[in-house]
């Protein structure tokens, strides 16, 4: 048996049993069938609860797992946490291969839930294997699964996988992040981690075929020499990102009232990443920036970048911000200015790089000649497009020349016969309730660049802080 | 004659000429005539063209504005870059207060091009006064005027000064500001500064009743003594924040094309900053939620934070990013402990500050009870809010209790009664196209929130950095 069949139960169950099931609309454990039901789960599904009503849905409901007279895959369990003993011993005698325990009360509580969650442990025996306790579980496309408050997440199977110690950032990553066209081949919210913990979900989604970018949100590792092991030898294989939580006095605080965890030390946590190549981010829209660039980015991308503007002072900030972050900005050689000079008014523009193009509604065949030199200038590995105007004219009013299509498809045709890499900066332009066309629009914009390999982020900051963190992996890649 | 009032004429005209007036459609001086009627202009307007036709826009055309029989306070000149000093010279001669100069091609351009704009400040002799060259002018609801492409600008009178040395930025700025609720007194954009410049604009604001926070975008300053002393002197009066565009290497040759200036050090300008109280931002993100923040929040609000969120990793997060960004979140005292103890579950929360009360759904009553416990408590002075719905549950599916305009409410009323400061994370959720609906109700929930005297921003890391730079403002004005 492969080392990794023992999750295929978990992510891919063809039986799940709801322990903890009630007939009362708003308890978890009628949530979650009906979650499951939503979200077209296909397999079999067992509501389980000694005082239950006869059915829960439609579903037949049983006294407890071990009177289901079928095979069951995986459990949810939702009883009170002083109940989830008796509930492990049964679905041990059950035979089950995997439960998630969504209760919490647990080591996060302090010693007398340490004690609890020990005793599962011990009983579980480490042939029935947990997720939890304190966790959302596991949404993952493939197998029809999803969060309890995760009907709605998209059910196409992706290549993104996620693991989070924290349940509602799970979801509010899975929001985000499908947000930007990114879909998931698994996300697990695994809480206290008492027995399946950050070390295994990591090596598991190293091996899985279904994903190729990693990210974790961490706020403490069980077997900090393993977690280190399993992540080095990701290197190269697929991007590791890593957001811990917890790194401040303050954060640690609240990582031991949230998941009973030792936070850890900054020191620590910078040579792990130096040593495992893990890229370690520092706010949740890093954290969705940065798995967003390693889905798209071309491997191997450098960093010496191009920057195209509509306008000086896109390319006086992003001067500033490139040196900032790390990116490089190379002076236009002679033969490229002299090619955009053909090209370009003598005036209000310039051909150095940062690249000013003029007008934010350049004619889409004069944006291709533009883009067309810079695509043959053989110093850059990326060309970032800021304050071009890809959409919103309309509603925000007063511009002539609006073929904002145009340009977009101009970026898109060109990203596919070039090895660099398009980045744009796809700017809110206004938040106003009456602006809201404007944000249509750029939605709109942004699934068109997302399903053409395109990178995208709605801040030149954002954009760049993550172009430069895939730059630095493949550069610690190939050291 | 108060030594402001030779502004009135630029920013209050009661007649503009349009130099360079044109009945084509796609060139500025028709545009500009447009821009104004459809922004609502009140006072006179004459195009003038040598060449023009007889009427343009239903507007008599003059040969020169030497011609027009009636007095003009203010010119928008959109003639070639060589034709510009005859036209200068004819304003002269007409007697005209202001001119702003739209044509670029001067001293960014290199040698010829500052010969050029030597010769028109020559010829303006310090009577006529010039916003520009190379520049977008004047938007000002209470004088009826607004940029070449701003028609759809608010023409709602406000109360935000912003000056800035690019075209560009002053309208996406103004976008920005007026979709967070932010209304202007006036925007500035004033390109070359050959004769007024940052100092005069900043001084004038500074001395404006209508302005109450000043922002800047600035590349180079032509007078570092008179800036210095001009900033110096608004310290504890108003608020004065500045984007210094160019202080890389890169971004210092990019000023050089854009507005050549000299882009100046960053020692200079941290110096600068310590000394006048002046606030530096480093993006354009970071000026709006300043102008925002300083906008909105008491005065004198200090930097300890309690953080109150929806779920563990809220408080780990919030935890670290206040640490990195100089936020204090001390812990909460036992009597304060006790007292949320006796309204929130005990297992799945945390009542030590950063404040996890669990459900992000959190009944209105109940988070009223919590929230007016952490008012009561005296060693805090802003109350930050993240990750508790006030919008978009129905769109996004799965949770019960959707009472999200409770919530809403129950911020806005208690912050009637506070002097501490509320700080709402008002994130994006999701930005799938599908899910628009979700970002309308953050719209209108952050206008509500704006109406009330609360800030808020799309990101903790944002709140967070914009908060505390606005206490380090009060904790310098109160040196």
């Amino acid at each position: 048996m492969d080392r990794y069949d023992r999750f295929s139960p978990i992510f891919y169950p063809r039986s799940v049993a709801v322990i903890g099931a009630s007939a009362e609309e708003g308890r978890p454990g009628h949530q979650f069938l009906r979650v499951l039901l939503e979200f077209g789960f296909k397999g079999e599904l067992y509501p389980v609860n000694p005082d239950g009503p006869a059915e829960i849905l439609g579903f037949k409901t049983y006294r407890s797992v071990r009177d289901i007279p079928y095979p069951v895959d995986f459990a949810f369990i939702t009883v009170p946490a002083a109940s989830v003993p008796g509930v492990i011993e049964d679905c041990v005698a059950k035979g089950l291969p995997g439960v998630e325990i969504f209760t919490s009360g647990f080591r996060e509580t302090g010693k007398e839930g340490k004690k609890l969650e020990d005793e599962i442990v011990r009983l579980a025996g480490g042939k029935l294997r947990i997720i939890g306790p304190n966790c959302f579980g596991v949404y993952c496309p493939r197998g029809g699964l999803t969060f309890l408050p995760g009907a709605r997440l998209p059910s196409e199977n992706g290549d993104i996988g996620f693991i989070s110690q924290s349940g509602g950032l799970a979801l509010y990553f899975a929001w985000a992040a499908s947000g930007c066209g990114l879909r998931f081949s698994k996300v697990v919210s695994y809480g206290n981690a008492c027995d399946l913990n950050e070390s295994d979900f990591l090596e598991y989604l190293g091996a899985d075929d279904d994903t190729k970018v990693i990210a974790a949100y961490i706020e403490g590792v069980k077997d900090g020499n393993r977690f280190f092991r399993v992540a080095r030898n990701l290197l190269g294989k697929k991007p590791v990102i890593v957001w811990k939580g917890g790194l401040s006095q303050v954060g640690a605080r609240a990582v031991s009232s949230h998941t009973g965890s030792l936070a850890g030390e900054r020191a620590v946590w910078k040579a792990f990443s130096r040593q495992t190549g893990a890229v370690l981010v520092d706010d949740f829209e890093e954290l969705v920036d940065a798995v967003l660039f390693f889905r798209q980015c071309r491997q191997g991308v450098g960093r010496r970048v191009a920057v195209v503007g509509g306008g000086g002072a896109v390319g006086v900030a992003a001067g500033d911000i490139c040196e900032r972050v790390g990116l490089v900005v190379p002076q236009a050689p002679e033969h490229i200015q002299q090619k955009l000079k053909e090209l370009l008014p003598p005036v209000g523009t310039s051909v150095r790089n940062p690249f000013d193009i003029g007008a934010p509604v350049v004619p889409p065949l004069l944006f291709r000649k533009i883009l067309e030199v810079l695509l043959a200038w053989d110093e850059i590995d990326a060309v970032i497009i800021d304050r071009i105007y890809l959409y919103g004219i309309g509603a925000l009013g007063g511009m002539p020349g609006r073929d904002c299509e145009g340009r977009v498809e101009v970026i898109i045709e060109l990203q596919k016969n070039t090895d660099k890499q398009f980045v744009v900066v796809t700017e809110e332009l206004s938040t106003a309730a009456d602006k809201i066309a404007v944000e249509t629009e750029r939605r709109s914009v942004q699934e068109k660049l997302f399903s053409s390999g395109i990178v995208f982020a709605p801040s030149l900051s954002r954009a760049t802080v993550a172009l430069a963190r895939v730059c630095s992996y493949y550069e610690r890649v190939r050291m």
